[in-house]
């Protein structure tokens, strides 16, 4: 999507094959591009948040993947320790995120391409399948957004017989944008093709405390689409719901189950319950990669606890100094605790947005569109 | 209650007869004493927020009448000027803060203490009215914190049984301790009166953006208190109800209907709803001042939009300074919306703690305990 009128993709390979991320700690105040040259470079981004969101996550693990076999140490001699070493990158990798379904997916992805091969092989299949990974990633959220388009087309004809009311007002929590993914997005997907397609569309943006992907994510992508939005304190929702300035909700997803309960973003629950309270559209958009088929009580989902300091400070510009610092905005004596997802459970949830087509958020719908995970 | 170790209330009249406030948009980073000279000092205080919380508002709303006779121009010289200058100041007063139900009642109970009086009179009259609405306001705090006490007593009665849980866990949004009344709160008196009881708690604090009253000032009060807290993000009660970790939910209330509809904080009926679906008791504390007894549905509390920079600018210490500070939290290009309060419905409620005791929150459970409101 666009910075500053310019094309860019979340991640990339340059022109002399190093991966390249933009710092999506530094966003929205300022725009920095990143290498990920090693796989402690991989496994720092991930950790420390400079990439997130679902579809990205797993396609820099794909990526990660690649870069662990550029760089194996040049002391291996033997199959089985470049094999060691292969398995050790994959371990770390697999440790740097708990929920997101999709890096488990990627690391699994591209287990055949190392797996009992040459290294000069692997060198190959990898950025392969790598490379596939970023343009599958694409292709979905393409599909997410055609798809979401007709539900936003279609609330905005009903409210079109309304004279003044012609904007679709649609909440989503987090960022689930093109920064989540390798481009477009999942939840954002739709709302990007709809305005695209010419149908006048208002996002209200959750702030999304701790880590605030909302106002520094979600708000600097709109912003730079020229799409109409507002950002709101996450307590916020609820109240636009029940004054009626809310037509349909669209999250994003961590891990959905085969029966249709979501791990998202922590305070997705809350807003779903609102959403149902006040009987207002509550959709998830996801890829199927998002999909754990092994599951289907969203209480057996792991619910990454983060550091504390990220409730405790919060991040942002110093306009005197231009400078990005954190305060503090609690008491010294005072500690938190930070979960970063919660599970929002399939009967508040409308629909999912998948890009094999929209189905209802229970096992035989999920299964009628992936047949494939019937027998697991 | 206790400021390093030292006993406050939240408003006084010094020796030099100057009403004086802890600044509470210094907390948790500064202690700061003010003193409200002006008519102008006292609306501004309660403007920014200097004071802030249904009971306090309404406190200093008494005493900035007094302040107002206190301060009537020399160059008044008739009956008639006295009077209007009284009615320009209450107007002023009145216009501070719209949704506050403490606000219009304490300026009533003045009324009749300036209305068709000499300057003289009124001069010791309104002193007296404002002194007891503040010895009222403690009194009133201290009976909700008895009452209040017995069910969390309860809770911890049954949690016993169970021997590694023996702290109840209580959420709370915003702030509803002493810094929101004169002395020990309405939400929090509870909890106070628990933890001098020696019934062991633990509290759950909303952050509760934008203004951050909970991770500025609960986690403040708690800390020289010296009772267990957490400070969590406004995002995360649902999870932590979900996952059993809450026994019961207190919050404040800045208007309560004759029905039982409450308006708080925004984002208290987020934490409501929550607690419906998670079976957890949720419990509204207020003294009588706070009721609205001409209004039945909560769709009639007008609910204030503040300044969106509240949304798009976080305040809090800067530690390699030690200065407070503003940040920005979005990109320039984007605006925010800024609702101070919600509306929770009194079905979500499992009750009301009040003064006179607890009731249901239905409209002939509150006329039980308030019998003087049934034939408004």
């Amino acid at each position: 999507m666009l910075v500053q009128g310019k094309h860019y993709l979340s991640i990339w390979l340059n022109e002399n094959d190093v991966v390249q991320i933009i710092d999506q700690t530094a966003l929205p105040h300022q725009f920095r591009i990143l290498n990920l040259e090693t796989i402690d470079d991989v496994c720092h981004a991930i950790r420390s948040m400079q990439i997130r969101g679902a579809g990205l996550i797993g396609v820099t693990a794909a990526y990660g993947v690649y870069v662990a076999v550029k760089t194996m140490p040049k002391t291996i001699q033997t199959q089985e320790e470049w094999q060691a070493w292969m398995q050790e990158c994959t371990k770390k990798l697999l440790a740097t995120r708990p929920t997101a379904k999709n890096l488990a997916w990627a690391l699994d992805e591209q287990y055949s391409s190392w797996y009992n091969k040459p290294h000069a092989k692997a060198l190959i299949d990898t950025k392969k399948v790598a490379i596939k990974t970023a343009h599958d990633d694409i292709a979905y959220a393409e599909s997410i957004g055609e798809l979401g388009k007709e539900i936003i087309a279609g609330i905005a004809k009903k409210k079109n017989k309304i004279k003044d009311e012609t904007a679709v007002n649609i909440l989503t929590h987090c960022n689930a944008g093109w920064l989540a993914f390798t481009d477009y997005g999942s939840a954002l997907s739709p709302i990007y093709t709809a305005h695209e397609a010419g149908i006048p569309v208002h996002v209200w943006v959750d702030e999304t405390r701790p880590r605030n992907q909302g106002a520094s994510l979600t708000a600097w992508e709109l912003s730079e689409q020229g799409i109409m939005h507002h950002l709101i304190a996450d307590n916020t929702g609820g109240h636009l719901m029940q004054e009626g300035l809310v037509d349909m909700v669209i999250v994003g997803a961590d891990r959905v189950t085969r029966c249709g309960d979501v791990a998202n973003k922590i305070g997705t629950y809350l807003k779903a319950l609102a959403a149902y309270d006040n009987n207002i559209p509550f959709y998830v958009a996801l890829p199927s990669s998002t999909f754990d088929f092994e599951i289907c009580d969203g209480k057996h989902i792991p619910i990454e606890e983060r550091d504390a300091t990220e409730v405790e400070y919060i991040q942002g510009l110093l306009e005197s100094t231009n400078t990005i610092e954190k305060l503090r905005i609690c008491p010294p004596a005072t500690k938190a605790r930070n979960w970063a997802f919660d599970v929002t459970p399939a009967r508040l949830i409308t629909g999912l947005i998948t890009q094999r087509g929209i189905c209802k958020a229970n096992e035989a719908d999920i299964l009628r569109l992936y047949p494939e995970a019937s027998n697991r």
